[in-house]
């Protein structure tokens, strides 16, 4: 099946592997473009040994490497460089997640192709960028939640360090990516250059650091990990509840007040320590205790009800099975399938982003074997092999 | 100043408050595009109220919304509506990220105003989406955090629910709405037609949940947290020294290796236990074990001295203080600067997207004042007041 959407008719030629660059080409084959995985012959994308596996197919690679055709090419070797540049010269986008210098040492340089093939677009995403002085470092996930800053803010006070519990290191790197090569695409559109989009996983942590930075630099107070709540708006955290936990969310005083209503707690709501967000948050251990006393007599489910009813922004703590089977995340088409031929049929997130102009297909092609497109492919693109 | 880029000339009127909105008009400044900040008299955007403030100005408002000009309508007047309609005239862009419905409400629907300005692009960004059961219900960062799984991803066993340290519920939202956006604008390019962008905190939430709904639905174990680790890539993880943790992300087994000779631990490669990426894992306990009782033996900056040299992907684990000062976050200029007249100069995470076509300034434009361009634009939109 053909996904039609903004990219329908974009080729992507695709060099990437592993998570923030094939995350990229996700996003783009979701919004309509064609994805041709070039994959080092025998070996292939690294992901494909990664567990957990189904009859011997990683799952890890066929969610993230749906939608795409594969082709094997040996980009060291002269024939395998020139069956590549076949696919080039078809090709809209060039996408690519090697450490910097790896392209130039391969002869596919940004000047080198940008001067062969001046509309094409190179995309790379990498671990610190194409410039600086860690840009040959080798980079994972990891290594950039640690040293971008999100794992100093993630956790609880005084505990060992914390994961943001998905590889949002790669991830954002790849949303960031796929959103330069859109908006290149659009540049090319008006002026028919292409350009370079240089993305990296740091950078894109640093990004997502919200206004911790310039809180920092005018406070000099260096922010911390606070556990379930947030640092200026309260109550807006995880609260205990009868059988367990649930989220509240009072953004404003309104909120807060219909919160405090909903619960039989008026009092709290022209109590001096709490009159304000600023007040709020510098009495939160109190009010926090206030809370809990109340909330502690109801279960999750029945405090849902009422503050649902009160219009008081609130949430269960949905594990991945809840998040499946929740009615609203199914009404968006967030849950989308592909019928694997290894695996069977396979459930997968969806496409977060949705258009008047298109259908958003309920179904995906499942991740191609190595070189299964390949045959096609040569043929296509008349690359002798 | 004006920053040039991939989005020059594009005009985009956001309606949009709070985070997840106003993140995502804060990267199409950064893309080149005008930003025009319709904000209700008097009140402004909710977070001109959050704190911190310097100089009874927001620094939570002034980082968001730098590089943006601001002009006061009452969109709930009938004058307000045609000044609206002034600005939408010459607009691309309308962003908004109301509760689903309150554009209708107000008469500025997708239906109605694509019959209107079939070029206009019209992009919503909302806790729920524009659909389904729970369209209408209020939303926030921790609402999306817990109601879309990550929460019960992230924290460590046993362990208390733990927010993400930054708001990621809000910013993922706001970036897939940019990548939205920027597809549009290539649509509306090649075909003329203004589309609607139509993006939920909830389901970006979904999209970032990696392979977690696939793993889960084929072992149908449910996936929780797991501390500081990598579910299934070993040693991958953030792990003790003498004066405290750093990461180390052994994504495969050359790099496992490398690790294990830079430590002086070369018995530990042809151990039968941890001989491959499969096996490391489900022996993560004793691994962790076997190279804490050698890593606690130096300190951080020795071990990544050492590790650097031996090309093993490592990191500190930094706080924001130290993400500021870090040589490459500023060799990227990833820390910019505004002169704001009312807090002084004022240092923010910049543009992770960077184009060989264009430069990346180091400079912004200050947030502006409530209704500070409401003159200026008034008399440049032919607007009545």
């Amino acid at each position: 099946m053909e996904i039609k959407g903004p990219l329908s008719g974009i080729t992507v030629v695709d060099l990437t592997r592993v998570l923030a660059g094939p995350y990229c080409t996700l996003l783009l084959a979701d919004l309509g473009a064609r994805i041709i995985k070039v994959e080092q012959p025998e070996i292939g994308d690294d992901s494909r040994n990664f567990g957990p596996f189904e009859n011997g197919k990683s799952i890890y690679f066929a969610s993230i490497n749906r939608h795409k055709e594969s082709i094997a090419i040996d980009l060291k070797s002269t024939e395998g460089k020139a069956q590549l540049h076949a696919l080039l010269e078809k090709a809209d986008v060039l996408t690519e997640n090697f450490r910097a210098g790896t392209m130039e040492k391969l002869g596919f340089g940004w000047e080198t192709l940008h001067a062969q093939y001046p509309r094409l677009i190179f995309a790379s995403t990498s671990g610190f960028g194409q410039t600086g002085p860690y840009s040959h470092r080798p980079s994972y996930d990891m290594v950039a939640q640690a040293m971008g800053g999100i794992m100093s803010l993630t956790g609880h006070p005084g505990g060992p360090p914390t994961r943001v519990g998905s590889s949002i290191g790669d991830i954002t790197a790849g949303i960031f990516t796929a959103m330069g090569v859109n908006t290149a695409l659009f540049h090319r559109e008006r002026t028919g250059e292409g350009t370079m989009v240089d993305v990296s996983m740091l950078d894109s942590q640093v990004a997502i650091l919200e206004n911790m930075i310039p809180r920092y630099h005018i406070s000099g107070e260096i922010p911390g990990p606070i556990g379930a709540r947030h640092p200026t708006i309260t109550p807006f955290a995880a609260l205990e509840v009868k059988d367990g936990y649930i989220v509240i969310a009072a953004g404003n005083d309104a909120i807060f007040a219909r919160l405090c209503m909903a619960m039989g707690r008026e009092e709290l709501i022209s109590n001096p320590f709490f009159l304000t967000n600023p007040k709020r948050t510098e009495h939160e251990p109190a009010l926090k205790d206030e809370l809990e006393v109340t909330l502690k007599t109801k279960t999750a489910q029945e405090w849902l009800d009422i503050f649902e009813k009160a219009d008081v922004p609130c949430s269960p703590i949905n594990n991945v099975a809840q998040v499946m089977d929740d009615p609203q995340v199914n009404a968006r088409n967030m849950i989308v399938e592909a019928d694997d031929p290894t695996i069977g049929p396979l459930k997968m997130s969806g496409n977060p982003v949705k258009f008047s102009a298109f259908e958003d297909p309920t179904k995906r092609n499942p991740a191609p074997n190595l070189d299964e497109d390949g045959k096609k492919l040569r043929s296509e693109f008349k690359i002798k092999s």
